[in-house]
């Protein structure tokens, strides 16, 4: 069916045309890759994608609306985040703005329809289904392996063409749902843990993924390279996308919960940022030789309370936890930016170009040993009805639950490390529109920037 | 009761004063003729308008509390499209910010009063109710008859005049009215037909009143002003708009529906534009002679897939129709971008700012066709409890609603052009102070821009 | 147990380090402070905060997951309004950003935690409870008071250290809360009043509140910095704040309410602001030499009508009624920037950075007054079941409850005054980083603005 589609003589010309034919030496051919991927995932989702019954036909006697009500608006805001919170974040960068925001945007959107098709098959191991039947929870799961992939492209903004890129997320989705297989899969018994607003399965994920690929595509050239650094109004442009993340993170964390999980998840979000930001405000001023306060931390690590309070936030870490576990956050973010980024840099040649390091790994670990330390403590007087939706396997004791918190952790670091470097050395393969030293953070090489 | 009201004796002076006396020869001065419009429409709103009962006296043996929360963050999310959406994506032009966020906003907030007052009286017609009754749906279907304005505002944006704009909206809202009230209208049932988003009645409707009005206004020195471009920040400020239209679009497509509909348009909304966005970075490439992104087309053409949809929205399309649709419509805007504009600018002397034609247009009239292909499939078996309230005219078979689509499509651009027609030669009268070639696409006529 | 927590030493080290021995000489060191302040604010949250039933352990045969759905939504567009809108709106002064935005995010999370204390102490006068518990809507009761900081902050923006700040929020945060009290408290029975959207408790005192900090620390070289003003992009980056404030202030004002008081207190603030931006585009026209349009009005008196309906918004004033308020709101603050402004700044050596006196205070009063317009021709058979839960006290008479209304605008009013006056003078004081005359309005700072 898709075959007969009016788009298809078009697409295959220009494949053909503009690939094989025409111009040579430029940059962005590859881009025309796209149009291939895009006529794959049309045919895939007609062979593997429905609708569920929420958003199907009609059936007056069945109550199916309570789904997109319970879910849209809190999706809305996560949507937010990952296309004006990333975008904007990124484009602090004085000549990449454009890339920034539009990478980013491509990149959401291929991973939207990528990663509704690969969580929905992992989602169907097990299981007689044969169709992906997708609903609003599915859209706010695609967007959870966005944020994953946008993490990754943080630490490569500016050195990766949009090819790279959109070979790296198609990997790097299919990894992403392995290590929720393997650490939350209600399936897979052997680990099972907890981890709503995904310090582990998303911010650790994705940012030492992407610092592997990072690690293998590092050139000397990199840290020379005068393009990389803001001006006055692309540092303003930043705070845009760090304010919507930061405003929205409750969302994120709270949005796979319900009940009174979800109503806690809110509340320690927003009191773990707050925290967050004073704490990095403070420690930019003092650990400056002129006491003066760095952009970098202001519009990075001060969401670091909400990554580390992701893998927690549903459950009982108490308000004065909430900041205490924000404060130590904004401390490891904003000293990692301060002097361990640069240490890395000089010592393993690791370039991280909007530090996704001290906003995602770090403080996604940090997250890890907190939800360890608080389902160790935990009990089921205090959870009460609760106790056995958050952990889930009856049979273990609350340090045991402690014990699998980590254990999980260590598997999505493996994980994302093995597949990370296995990517970034797929990535160095000299047919994708790779960049040469001169072209790093630059517009000019993919854009038409000649009336700007 | 208003003619006692304190500001009327400032605004009398005012005008008298700054109309007919001062400062001759000076932009604006018409804009005096808005304190006019707004004591007119006080008069109307006290004459019309009252709240509905579910904002009413509260009765607490109703239940009329469902309403709102129904609504409200829908409502919330399409608002948000208005203004920064449709306000930023205009601030593209490099001399024309202020103008373009601002006067983006006068015409909102003119239109939001005006249309409740249209909107009520066409509502009305038919029934024996002497009084407009407002609600949150209501405000919602003022921000529809919003964005028809703002987008043939796009068409002409940077030619027209603030009263201008005023003079158009004005009798836009009244032409777009009529065109609801022949198509849609539970009174009028020779055509009666379905388009929750809006393809038709607002993208097409809008883009081709605007369009037509371009057509009167055009003149040579639009096309030769050096101030008709673009810089490198205000192509960063105009992807703010890019990325709130085309985040809450899923709002704009599903806000009319309920129950599973509602649910569906948001997924088919999502799926659409993602597609859309994919197919749009890879056409901008391969069709550039160098392989380099146009930011236009990144800014524009990735929106299209939410006006192509939006007739169908609610339908059931299937999700890899939903992509197919996206597909489509990217390709259709990203090659009007490419090649049609610049051939009806010196075919037809057609200037088209925004190019509203290749956003809103082309894609609005693939929206109808894709709409009439997807009612002619339809059975009453697939859709169950919702096919009588998706497709009213129980005598009607499946394609005969198919038709009658198209028939819609054809009265709402027959009423749109020839409305937008007269309306522009109305608005070429040297009454409304008309710009000149060098005032074109320049703050400065109107703004006091010394400070900046 | 907070004494234990690992980033004491790190904090004791930099401050003793940093505060005593470093560089003597510069600016944000006293930014140490925080860090003590964001300890006091642990052992106090440890002490007194717990979480709500609703948000604390599941019982699955309670329904409490309804207060979330009822706030959250709405919650989010207040919490927008704080960091996007407040943020944003500031940015308009061209070397000011990084300040405006950045001390307006730190101010945010400060209050949020500080105000959750204070406000929960002040709920439990007259109750046994020994323990503050917090839900969605303590957040949201949070936010209220950070508007109340930020008004002040828009007074004084630019000519104040972050160190005074937190210094002016925590003492601020306290004399809202007596404010509060002393107007609104359930329990103090003699005032009482109704003010849904804080037009006297939260606007007129922030302002005033502000306005008397600012007259204190006035110094004539602030009349004649060069950095006081906007430039082109500036102006743009401010109107995302100033949209996104206009969008989500019938969040605002309709938050607290509940049942069809919340539908109507959106539909008045949504007309109010429609039709004051109207006003504020004609006369900010018609009063200026050249008929050009003044950003500052666009950016600031556009927003007065929501002001202005707060203390009405959810009283029947009709349609017509939210119109008139808005227009009088827009001719009021309009004028007040063009022809107030600067006589009070030569006459009474009043500097106020952001106009809060024409966007807060006069508004503020105005919807005092109009809410006890309003109040007095209230009757119980226009309210219905309303009535009392609007105008608490049924032993008074609709024109009784019309001057209390004014009688809590007097106190408001010197309450703000008064403690804003001390505050001011405390500010005085030597030790809080005080600017001089060449560092106002200059972000070179507190900032590290060398890569920029």
């Amino acid at each position: 069916m898709c075959l007969r589609c009016p788009i298809f003589p078009y697409m295959v010309r220009y494949i053909l045309k503009h690939l094989f034919f025409a111009h040579s030496n430029t940059r962005g051919k590859a881009t025309a890759l796209l149009l291939v991927a895009q006529a794959i995932l049309l045919v895939l989702f007609g062979l593997f994608v429905d609708y569920d019954v929420a958003a199907g036909p009609r059936n007056n006697s069945l109550t199916t609306h309570t789904t997109l009500a319970h879910y849209y608006p809190i999706y809305q805001d996560v949507h937010v985040m990952m296309l004006i919170g990333f975008g904007f974040l990124m484009t602090f960068l004085k000549r990449h703005g454009f890339g920034s925001v539009g990478f980013n945007f491509l990149l959401t959107c291929y991973v939207i329809e990528w990663s509704t098709l690969v969580n929905g098959w992992f989602g169907m191991i097990g299981s007689n289904e044969g169709r992906i039947l997708i609903d609003i929870k599915s859209l706010l799961e695609a967007d959870f392996a966005v944020a994953a992939v946008l993490i990754s492209f943080g630490a490569i903004l500016g050195v990766a063409s949009p090819v790279q890129l959109i070979v790296m997320a198609t990997i790097e989705v299919v990894c992403y749902n392995v290590s929720i297989y393997v650490g939350i899969h209600p399936l897979l018994t052997y680990i099972q843990v907890t981890d709503v607003g995904g310090s582990m399965f998303i911010h650790a994920f994705g940012a030492y993924f992407g610092l592997a690929v990072a690690r293998v595509l590092y050139k000397k050239s990199q840290t020379l390279s005068k393009n990389e650094g803001s001006e006055y109004h692309s540092d303003i442009f930043a705070m845009i996308g760090t304010l919507f993340l930061w405003l929205y993170w409750p969302s994120f964390n709270a949005g796979p919960a319900s009940g009174t999980e979800r109503h806690r998840a809110v509340i320690n979000t927003v009191l773990s940022l707050s925290a967050c930001t004073v704490v990095t405000f403070a420690l930019s001023a003092v650990t400056d030789k002129k006491n003066k306060l760095d952009m970098v931390h202001i519009q990075n690590a001060t969401l670091a309370g909400g990554v580390a309070i992701g893998a927690s936030a549903d459950l009982i870490v108490q308000p004065f936890g909430a900041l205490l576990v924000g404060s130590t956050a904004a401390t490891v973010s904003t000293l990692g930016f301060r002097y361990l980024q640069p240490v890395l840099q000089r010592n393993i040649k690791l370039h991280d170009t909007c530090g996704v390091h001290n906003l995602h790994g770090m403080p996604g670990i940090l997250g890890a040993v907190i939800s360890a330390i608080v389902a160790t403590i935990a009990t089921k007087d205090a959870y009460q009805d609760s106790y056995h939706e958050l952990f889930k396997d009856a049979s273990r004791t609350s340090s045991q639950n402690g014990g699998y918190q980590i254990a999980a952790l260590v598997c999505v670091l493996c994980i994302a490390l093995l597949s990370g470097t296995l990517t970034g050395f797929l990535l160095k393969l000299p047919v994708w529109d790779n960049l040469s030293a001169e072209e790093l953070f630059e517009d000019e090489v993919f854009w038409d920037v000649s009336g700007s």
